[in-house]
C-alpha cells in the first residue's frame, strides 16, 4: 500500500551556533520523503516555483520518492529563515515567504488517489482537508500542524481533525491546541476532538504516543553533538508512516515500534544542516540504531518485580 | 544492610497556582525517608532548631525512619520560602534561612557509621564530606547538589564527587557543574570527574541514567493532576536508594529497576503538597505502579525488528 504525503517544499535559511546555510532544500514534505524512503516509498504532493532547484529534487529520486505530484508554478518557492538560540532549545522565525504555496491547491495524480497510509505535513488545513478529501480509502490518516494555524484556521484546523487518526504536533502546540499547560490533560482534550491518538514531540525529551487509557514514550537518542534541529519533526514523521507502510499493519504494538523508527529518523534529522544528516544512511543503520533504542528504556523484569 | 540519609529537615513555605502552605514538614532528608522507608528502614541524619515539631517527625517513625541521629539545637529551624509559576515549571526561591543548619557538624550514632547505602542530600558539600568520612564500609554512596553550592563551594564538591559512586541532580545542575548546555557532554564531563554514574532527574520528562557508553531513560509518570514538585528528587533518591538496599543489590540491572522506583516515588511527592502525597501509600500501591510503568516504554521486539 503505498504512503503519500502533502507539504511545503522550501527553501530553508538557517542560522545555528555551529553556521547557517542559505536557500538549502527543506520544508515538512522534504524531510518527511527522506526519512520515510529508508523505510518505504514515497509519493509527494507539493508545489515549488520557478527559482526551485530541481535537479536537487530529482537526485533524490532515486531513494525511491516519487515527485510527480510536485506541480511547478510561476513564482517564488516557499521560504523559511530562522535562527535557534545557543542551546538550539529555542528559535525564532526572522521570515516566512509562501511565495507560489499561497496559491496553491493540491491535485492529485490518479495514481496517487489509492494511497493507504496518508501524511498531511504542516500546511493550511484546508489544503490538508482538500488532500484528504482525493483519497479514496485512506488506512491511516496523521496530520501536523502549528502555532500559525491553530491560531488563525481553528475551525479548519477541527474539521481536520475529526478526519484524522492520528495528531503528531510537539508540545507547545498540543498546549496552545488544547488550552491546557498539563500535556497529559491537553492530550485527553485532543482525543476527545477527533483523532484516536496523540504523538506529542518533545524535542531531546523524545516523543509520547497517547491513546484512551495508554501511553508510550519513546525517548529520543542521546546526542552529544546537535547541529540542527530543523525538519526532525517531519524526519519523526517519516520513520513513523514509513515502517508502518512497509510491514503493512497499524496494530497497537506496531504503532509503538513506528515510534521508535520515528525516534531514529529524527536523531538523523539533527545531526547535520538540512537533510545532510540522512547522507549515506541505511537501512542497515537505521536497524542498528533501533536495536539500540531498546536498550535506552530495557529493564529485567525479574529485578523490577523481586 | 542499612540506609542512611543525611540532609535538610526543614519547615517549607510553598506557594503554588492551587494553594499555599506555611512552615510544613520539608527538606530533602523528609521526603527521602517517607518515600525510601516505603521500601526499606531509613536512619536520618539532620538538625532541627528549638522550634521544630518533633511530634509530627515522631509520628513517621511507625514507617521505619529512624531519627535518633537527629539533633535538636537551640535556635531556628532551616525555613525554605518559594513560589511556582502557574505551570509548575519553574520556581522562585523567596526565601532561605538557614538557622541551626549554619552551625551543623554531622556526628553519626555509633550504629549508624556501618551503613551501606548511604544518601548524601542537597546541603553543603563540607558537611556531604563530614558525613561520608564517618562511614566504615560503604556500599553504594549517592549524592545530590545544587546550583547554591556548585557555585559557592566548587572545590569541596569536586573532591566530594571523587568519592561518591552516584551524583544525582537534575538537568540545569548538570549542566552548571560541568559548563555545557549539552546534557549528554554534561553527563560525560561529570563521569570524568569521579562518579561512576550520573542520574539526570528531568522533572515531567522523567529521568536518565548515564553510565560510560550506556544511558537509560526513565519517563515520569503521566499525570493530569500535579500539585506541587517541591521534594520530587528527594522522593525519587529515597526510591532509589531504599529499592537497592531492599534487594541489596547494585548490580546494572538493578541499578536501572532501582531508576523506575525512584520515578514511581517521584510521581507521589507531586501529587499533594509536602509528604502528603505518601499518605496512604503502601508497598502493594507502589508495586503496581511499577507494574504500569513497564508498560510505558514496552514494545514488542517481534514488531521492532520484522
Amino acid at each position: 500500500m503505498s504512503l503519500l504525503v502533502v507539504g511545503s517544499i522550501a527553501l530553508d535559511s538557517i542560522f545555528t551556533p555551529f553556521g547557517e546555510t542559505a536557500d538549502t532544500l527543506g520544508g515538512s514534505a522534504v524531510y518527511f520523503s527522506v526519512a520515510g524512503s529508508l523505510l518505504h516509498p514515497v509519493q509527494v504532493v507539493g508545489v515549488v516555483g520557478s527559482d526551485y532547484p530541481r535537479a536537487e529534487l530529482e537526485r533524490l529520486a532515486s531513494r525511491g520518492i516519487d515527485w510527480s505530484g510536485v506541480e511547478q508554478a510561476e513564482g517564488e518557492s516557499f521560504r523559511w529563515k530562522g535562527k535557534y538560540s545557543y542551546d538550539l532549545q529555542s528559535r525564532e522565525t526572522l521570515e516566512t515567504r509562501l511565495g507560489v504555496f499561497a496559491d496553491f491547491r493540491p491535485k492529485l495524480p490518479e495514481a496517487f488517489r489509492s494511497s493507504g497510509y496518508l501524511f498531511l505535513g504542516n500546511i493550511d488545513p484546508e489544503l490538508q482537508l482538500g488532500v484528504l478529501e482525493q483519497i479514496t480509502h485512506p488506512k491511516l490518516v496523521v496530520c501536523d500542524t502549528m502555532n500559525y494555524w491553530i491560531k488563525g484556521k481553528k475551525d479548519a484546523l477541527m474539521a481536520l481533525l475529526e478526519r484524522v487518526d492520528v495528531l503528531m504536533v510537539n508540545d507547545s502546540e498540543a498546549r496552545e491546541l488544547s488550552g491546557d499547560w498539563n500535556i497529559h490533560r491537553a492530550g485527553r482534550w485532543i482525543l476527545a476532538h477527533g483523532p484516536k491518538r496523540v504523538v506529542v514531540k518533545q524535542g531531546e525529551h523524545g516523543a509520547m504516543l497517547m491513546e484512551p487509557g495508554r501511553t508510550f514514550y519513546a525517548p529520543a537518542f542521546p546526542l552529544e553533538e546537535v547541529f540542527d534541529p530543523t525538519g526532525a519533526g517531519d524526519a519523526f514523521a517519516g520513520g513513523f508512516m514509513g515502517y508502518l507502510a512497509r510491514i503493512g499493519s497499524i496494530s497497537e504494538d506496531s504503532i509503538r515500534s513506528a515510534m521508535i523508527y520515528g525516534a531514529v529518523m529524527g536523531s538523523y534529522a539533527v545531526a547535520h544542516f538540512g537533510i545532510r544528516g540522512f547522507d549515506g544512511v541505511t537501512l542497515i543503520d537505521v536497524q542498528r540504531r533501533v536495536r539500540t533504542f531498546r536498550d535506552l528504556t530495557h529493564v529485567a523484569l525479574a529485578e523490577l518485580m523481586p
